[in-house]
């Protein structure tokens, strides 16, 4: 892909200040050790990462590109021994140790980069904007918006082209929403929350009552709740609740593509990641992990800090705590034992035939004799 | 979340209206057991109802929850034996005996709440409609919509803010169109069809011919059609035809981030819930369900009334009528016993080694004998 | 669905030149066995394809069809022996011979119908342009499409409403982005990217550093960068890197509600159907195809021309030219095999008990002996 790697050159954007090491490990509490007064300008991956970038290693087993990589300085966990890697001595690295080296990577990447800078604030013309609407002080709000009846924007939202906030919906303050982010009547923001482009939140709960061959429509008569810091992925489903409120607790992250049914009561600081899909009625408690593409039934309890792998189809009640995987939802050690064993499944099945037929031999012997 | 909690309070909407028990149970061809002129209000789950609300209980298991509640009026199974609800003699409950209570629970919330009201009919100035459309009477068009050449819109239909029909689209009356839906050229849409946001009608089916290495792009050359009192949820995706049309027969409701294939033949009343894959060709018959992340292969038929567990992987033909589950799909209960026996892999492998194991020795001494 | 049947026949789209079979195989070097003066002016399914209709047998299984069909003209296999079709002698069928008749019915298609045509050249007064974006010749811009600063579109892009490009964005000649799809902020589409409804690239990837028990957002500083001829499904989502860019390589054709992770490194003339979710930083190689709902985990390497079957799960490495399904991933026969035994899993469960009693009894009765 020639094209694309030259294109490449175009993403880094030009920070127009540098940092030394030195500056860049106290912000982050870490220690230097090697020259502290590199100059760095972006952060960058290890493999492509060049003498004024900085990098980090996650993981123990890219440990090894620490001899080779060609960044200028490399965040590592304080656990590591640095003495362990082996450079050229023409070509030193410096590192920075720290206690808890992704989230000092992260600082040192919101100190060089900062987070996405969005439009100063204004007001276009080109929006629709209820009358009754009250929208807080220095927001952005791009073309093609419309926001409805009696509803309420905080202070410094940002609310990117194409976006529809329909009736009596309320935003708190500083709530960053893509472009064709969809906010149905009456749901409530809280503060700070970031919703991805295409995202709809509050949109009718699938709640049918069959009569007489007929799927009669219910009214979907609540709302959704996003609490503080809920960050919500794109094309990503909340639905409504038929009655009161489907909840997303505060510091949620929930990735593209997920669905969230109606009257879900989702806990706080949960990582919902893409695909994900949650039935209605069902409640997770806090810090609790659902990787892609898991699947649960409805009116299903999750315990805090229960981790579920990726695909796993959750249909009973999960205690606090556990780890689980697999289709229905098992212990995750035993998941992996069982998909083990699921290989061997052919084999198995040709030695249970051998060994029946071992024994009918045997007890045809044993008779006979 | 205790600020999420003081929240709710908001969301319970203002009726302007009241209803005694009778009332309402009259409505429903209910009986009433208890003080039938309590007034009501509001609809509410049984957990948080006061006592102005009617709940309803829709599950034998809830049952218990009716000595506790503080809800006015609860609707439930004519069959239940209400004497084996043991309430404080000061706080009697009033229920309402229905032969389908969750039927009359929904006619019940139609009764107190309605179904969402939307603005006014109008077509706002802010829209764009080609010269040749024909937009029918009582249209409410919001602004930033598109409605292409040759469109007809037909009477009362609602369609909200980016909503945008392509060009030759055809909506039948009393559609509801949620803000940022997107109708392809040439779709059609029969009576009171409601489409949640940001779903996709008529988008070019996944085709292409594969050819010296290239994947040539397939004409997508023909429409979708959506009976009358389709829903479609938020974000779902159905394909247009290669060639005629990707059908879903009247009364089909289908959830959020669904897919529908190209060429796809969906029957009348299916229940298709989110996160379920159709490939391309595949056809089902009327009254099929298929429950969250199911996935179908292409050119499959599936027979009326079939009814499939969440997740399912449907690889081949499937006869009218059956319950199935699992992947493959199977019959539904042979999948239980098989998932209940998936948990014992481990401990069957184990067991085979000590029969063999015995076996061989047994062998051995027969052989020594 | 009588009025679902009638409304088909306005989806057959005006052709105003009608084409012979000997000229639609002389485009597509055919053998015509039959009479090639016959004149054509439709593609259609077998089944519903009459006289002036052109159909095609793709699949061994239908060839029965042939027999019956009333199309005028039928692209088949040069490998058919034509001989085997029994049709009446009143009702003669032509038939076109063609090595690879998928691909030559796809050329008859592009000459009958031609691709979807898209409006006259023109930008709308009702769009928003920023005055340093570059708009190069010949582009449709529709009504409420936003063109963040610094972009760059190139020549005969077609931008359907509600489209949104967001700052510094870049796409090169001939794409085409359906309504409402959102490119963020510096991404680059190579040439002749086709975008369907609703699709996100380039939101932020889902990247949190999680300390002292709050997921801090991690900056999203990289891109998305597609390769020329890429074509995008709807409502399918493609996260920008953390840093970098998140690539996809040319020719590459993704379905609907796809999600591909930050960073990920997709290769060329890929196929990743409908709801297929790949975690963070993983690759593929060339001409890799990824079924329905598959999902991969982050960091994983898939090697050229690997072929995974719907629904799997794939969670390690999988080597250059390897088939491959189930969860966890395995070879595709081994698949197949094992998926066979798992209905069998309550009978091997069975029969192991047996042969444990019997084993039991045969050991009793040789010690006792």
């Amino acid at each position: 892909m020639p094209e694309i790697a030259s294109a490449l050159s175009k993403t880094a954007p030009d920070v127009p200040v540098t940092f030394t090491v030195n500056e860049l490990a106290a912000q982050v509490g870490g220690t230097v050790i090697g020259d502290g007064n590199r100059r760095i300008k972006r952060c960058c991956g290890l493999e492509s990462a060049g003498p004024e970038d900085i990098s980090f290693v996650s993981n123990i087993k890219y440990i090894g590109q620490l001899n080779t990589t060609a960044a200028g300085c490399v965040v590592v966990d304080a656990k590591l021994n640095h003495q362990s890697i082996k450079r050229p001595s023409d070509s030193p690295l410096t590192i920075i140790q720290a206690a808890d080296p992704y989230f000092a990577f992260r600082q040192i990447m919101v100190a060089i980069h900062g987070m996405r800078s969005h439009p100063k604030p204004m007001v276009s013309p080109l929006c629709d904007i209820a009358p009754s609407a009250r929208i807080g002080a220095d927001c952005y709000i791009a073309p093609f918006v419309t926001i409805g009846e009696n509803c309420r924007i905080g202070d410094r939202c940002v609310l990117y082209s194409g976006v529809q906030i329909m009736a009596g919906a309320e935003l708190e303050s500083d709530c960053i929403l893509y472009p064709n982010v969809v906010v149905y009547d009456c749901c409530r923001l809280g503060k700070r929350v970031i919703i991805q482009s295409g995202a709809a939140i509050g949109c009718d709960g699938y709640g049918f009552a069959t009569h007489q061959g007929v799927h009669h429509k219910i009214p979907q008569v609540g709302n959704v709740v996003l609490g503080d810091d809920v960050e919500v992925g794109a094309n990503t489903v909340i639905e409504r609740a038929a009655m009161e409120s489907t909840l997303v607790g505060e510091g949620t992250k929930i990735g593209n593509n997920v669905v969230v049914g109606h009257n879900c009561q989702i806990g706080r600081h949960n990582l919902l990641v893409s695909q994900v899909g949650i039935a209605g009625s069902s409640t997770t408690g806090d810090y609790v992990v659902l990787a892609g593409q898991v699947g649960v039934a409805g009116h299903i309890r999750i315990g805090d800090r229960v981790r579920a792998a990726a695909q796993s189809g959750i249909t009973s009640d999960i205690e606090p705590g556990r780890d689980i995987g697999g289709t229905p939802a098992m212990d995750f050690k035993l998941a992996k034992r069982v998909y083990l064993q699921i290989f061997q499944l052919p084999e198995i099945a040709k030695r249970l035939r051998a060994v029946e037929a071992k024994l009918a031999n045997l007890v045809h012997k044993t008779e006979e004799h």
